[in-house]
């Protein structure tokens, strides 16, 4: 074989897949592809966020949206081919016939193993920004005209009073903001309404010494990135500050002290009836879109202990506790292993509490240095910004990866992180601490994709219990609380002046059952997770994360969540698929395996 | 000759600099350059900002200072030179025994046209940011450890009360935040006082349809830009909203509501005490730099028109002018010409008001339209952005330009300027507008820089004025003011409801007096101006701006104002120069035509 540069090998395949898509012809198409290769397609041919794995798969979804899509203009981005041990990469841009969009591909000896293509933007209906923003000041003196700040402050009056938002996003921390700011640049009329006063009061209210536990290259919201004086990880007033400001900054339509009771979806009208009451004043909204964007929980998990009311002592549910101040001597327990309850032991035994951790099973632990070091450094860190690696570029590496790569990719990179951190780990396990690396020892990740709970990043605590400096009870279960503390299954009694329940919350459709109906959750379906098969996260695959930012099965109901780089990544891709519905464009969603 | 790059010429002179440089010979520097070449230091050499004209001039400086600097590493930027029509340009990066810094030269046949230098930072004390960055998180959980906020909290509560700034800003507009941001990140101790209580105050309360005359992408701030979504023209309580929320994200310590009453100098201590009045509390500070950073002028200048307390109307001065509502079928008189002046006629038209501008001088007026496609928008707008020109760069691009240089260069462009707009100008002098294009044909820029006043940037009322909209009187004086009017000099009266004086303010050194003393203003001297020997502008040339961004003649005292664009430029060079004072670093200044 002729030695190709990585350039020639991209060009060349990516001729052939234009070819291929041109002529229409599905079959051909797969060929072009590894037998095991994987489509990744935000948007571009299946109006929705799907991924198609082998040359069956992807012959039939060809089959489906190709001659819509009508793709064209494949061209290779100039620079941007790699050739890594013979595995060639490259970026390229396309167009549908209505979206402008950007395509990723990695070759093997000329074969497809992952091919990715991502909306950016519909055709003719760009963001309102750069070269399309308004120009603020009026062409010239007019009699009565209104100024721009007027005309700013009469519309955000107006929305859900005397106009209806065409989309209405329920909670307004950074998942609400991130889509509301995309949403306003798309001229898609959004209201915001969050039962907290301040779009950062969620943060504010949180323990004192919580920092944001990803650093800060990876959590910049949507086009104000955070000035880069700021620290690494960014302390939760900070955060907090952040939000009100970005709320304002970003004309979002943001109307706080507002509790959504009810909605209600019209099939006749296809839009939704929301019942909000807004500081004690009940009115009812009528948005064609509805966001559930209250993060990536439910209300609080409490288990119902026996004996739970006679506890003489202070007890709370972690996302209640608003600090150890004022516990210095006290015994403090704990029940629960995860983050927040290693937060909070941290925190109780800052403040001079005797902490004890209830850990009822095992828990996967990382270090906090040693994630970014190995894993998160590569896509977000100065390194990377040096290295010419943006946010945004960071973004679409990340998504160009199908999450049946995943699996393999961190499995190799756990084993590394476990040698290089095994003084750590046999700290943990020696002082009794149960630990698992996921089922299939597959990390943090994945355990996030799957269950999104189980794992603590560890930023100190670990130490704490290792050293015994927080005491720690392991493999045993709550039998009951009694009036002076805890009892546990092994029939042991912790003595307790403060309980902290660190249990977690209930899954995201408990959001769905409660605010619309148990049917509509029903109809849903599971919310998260990958069908990967494992603890939480039942089967069957379907190879994207169930029902987030993008079509379910209630018409108009749409779940925006996840950490700070999803809700930047998929606020984008959510944006578009509102937009198109307004725009009353053509949208039809091809997601065999999410939608049956 | 032979045919040689752009770039081999750049290399080849920057590889002959580099030699006499290194040899230490200042003649040979100064044969290196054009008979009348000119070099603009900004600190490297010189620890001022100066210009220097000729080979006398160029050797004379580096005799005094080339020995103390011994710049180094003078390393071309790849892809920055440029041939055009024979003048070749290139940017390189060197540094001086203390500085890092960067340069740019204009080459014609070999010899240097002008040369430019200017710092970036201090060696071993640059902006903690980046990679320098704070962690935010500390390293783990520690007994009573302060979080990052309650640190934060604790040191802007202490300053100004139980510890001192080293560096006291008064003015907490765009100009005293600018500073701040950069004195922030360079771990200067600074506080930032203002009489208004919000740092975006002083703009929210200017009239209603006040917009910036300058387009946005000449008006970032340092460090956190606008979002791209912002218009072009930002409205003034827009522009309120930005400062208030940059104050907070960029960390600046901000007192609201403190009037300075009184600054005196400490020759012993080399230190100042300022008189403060914090909400009616009196209060001394003891900082060690002083800036003033009031804005471009002094106090509103009202001339005292015989019989101005027998007018029965309403009489204000522009400053103090709120917008035009409540004005409808009023006869209002606006004295004055420049921009505030057309500004409030177009307004009180606008609301309806019977307007007429008494114009008692010429004006030199241009289209923002014109302005912006003819001369901002090479280094400022989207189509230099998509030419690699950010804002940095173009902040760099124009400091590069030796004010000498300006003259021929706007001249050229207000020749093409009175072309392109010969109707626009006809229909304003067929009105009687009494029209001027500098003393010497220069335009807008020159005007600006020699005396900040005498121009209006149309953004229509020069329409209403050339249709009849609104009246003009011109080449008249006032001759008093009466009960019912105006009493012009040629003997008519204006009968009016509402006069407003658009006459300008006094000139920055009046703060100086009036804050510190005469004595000390006129030590000073002049504040802005280059000495062009036009009209406000008496010379002698000095070739840069005088007093500002740079030592004074005061120890201690420094001057920050001007335009957004040169805010943002000049901050850094300024905070930079305090901060080699708060380390004690030798800063020996040459400045022989400012300091003599």
């Amino acid at each position: 074989m002729l030695h190709l540069t990585a350039e020639d090998q991209a060009r060349s395949w990516l001729t052939r897949l234009s070819v291929a898509l041109g002529a229409g012809k599905a079959p051909a198409v797969a060929e072009l592809f590894d037998t095991n290769g994987i489509w990744r397609d935000l948007l571009c041919f299946t109006w929705s966020i799907a991924t198609f794995e082998g040359r069956a798969e992807i012959e039939a979804m060809l089959a489906n949206c190709l001659h819509r899509a009508a793709p064209r203009h494949l061209t290779l981005e100039p620079g941007t081919a790699r050739d890594t041990e013979g595995l060639v990469e490259a970026w390229f841009t396309l167009e549908t016939s209505q979206l402008r969009a950007r395509g990723h591909l990695r070759l093997r000896e000329g074969r497809c193993q992952t091919l990715f293509t991502t909306a950016r933007a519909i055709i003719g209906h760009e963001e309102r920004a750069g070269r399309r923003r308004e120009r603020g000041a009026p062409p010239g003196p007019a009699r009565h005209a209104e100024t721009w700040t007027e005309r700013r402050r009469r519309q955000a009056e107006a929305l859900g009073r005397s106009e209806q938002p065409y989309c209405l996003i329920i909670g307004g921390s950074q998942g609400g903001l991130a889509l509301a700011a995309r949403l306003r640049r798309l001229d898609v009329p959004t209201l915001v309404i969050d039962r907290l006063a301040r779009p950062g009061d969620a943060w504010r209210r949180r323990y004192r010494s919580l920092c944001l536990h990803d650093p800060i290259w990876a959590n910049h919201l949507p086009y104000l990135p955070f000035p880069d004086h700021w620290p690494v990880y960014i302390p939760k007033d900070r955060m907090a500050d952040w939000l009100d400001a970005y709320a304002g900054l970003m004309d979002i339509d943001f109307q706080g002290g507002t509790v959504a009771r009810r909605a209600r979806f019209d099939e006749a009208r296809q839009g939704w009836s929301v019942e909000v009451e807004r500081e004690g004043v009940a009115t009812t909204l009528h948005p064609r879109q509805l966001v559930i964007a209250t993060g990536l929980s439910g209300a609080p998990a409490i288990p119902r202990f026996p004996g739970a009311e006679t506890f003489r002592g202070v007890q709370c549910h972690s996302s209640a506790f608003e600090g150890g101040a004022g516990h210095a001597g006290r015994r403090a327990v704990v029940i629960g292993s995860n983050n927040s309850a290693h937060d909070i032991c941290a925190e109780l035994w800052e403040q001079g509490a005797s902490v004890t951790m209830v850990q009822r099973s095992s828990t996967l632990v990382v270090r906090a240095e040693t994630l970014f070091r190995e894993i998160t450094s590569r896509l977000f860190s100065e390194d990377a910004l040096a290295a010419g690696i943006g946010t945004e570029q960071a973004d679409d590496i990340a998504a160009s990866r199908p999450f049946a790569m995943l699996t393999e990719l961190h499995r190799g990179l756990y084993r590394r992180i476990r040698e290089v951190d095994a003084e750590f780990y046999d700290s943990l396990a020696r002082a009794g601490f149960m630990l698992d690396f996921g089922e299939d020892e597959t990390g943090l990740s994945l355990k996030y994709l799957r269950r999104a709970s189980g794992y603590y990043i560890d930023v100190g605590a670990s130490g704490l219990i290792a050293r015994g400096e927080v005491a720690l009870r392991s493999g045993v279960e709550v039998a009951r609380l009694r009036p002076e503390g805890v009892e546990l299954s092994d029939g042991t009694l912790l003595p307790a002046d403060l309980i902290v329940h660190a249990t977690g919350y209930q899954p995201m459709e408990s959001v769905i059952a409660e605010l619309i109906s148990p049917e509509v959750a029903a109809r849903v379906g599971p919310v998260w997770g990958l069908g990967s098969g494992t603890r939480r996260d039942p089967g069957p695959w379907v190879g994207e994360l169930r029902n987030m930012w993008k079509p379910t099965r209630q018409p108009g109901l749409w779940l925006q969540a996840g950490n700070l780089q999803q809700v930047r990544t998929y606020s984008r891709i959510l944006a578009l698929q509102i937009q198109a519905r307004m725009l009353g464009l053509p949208t039809p969603v091809h997601d065999p395996k999410a939608l049956g």
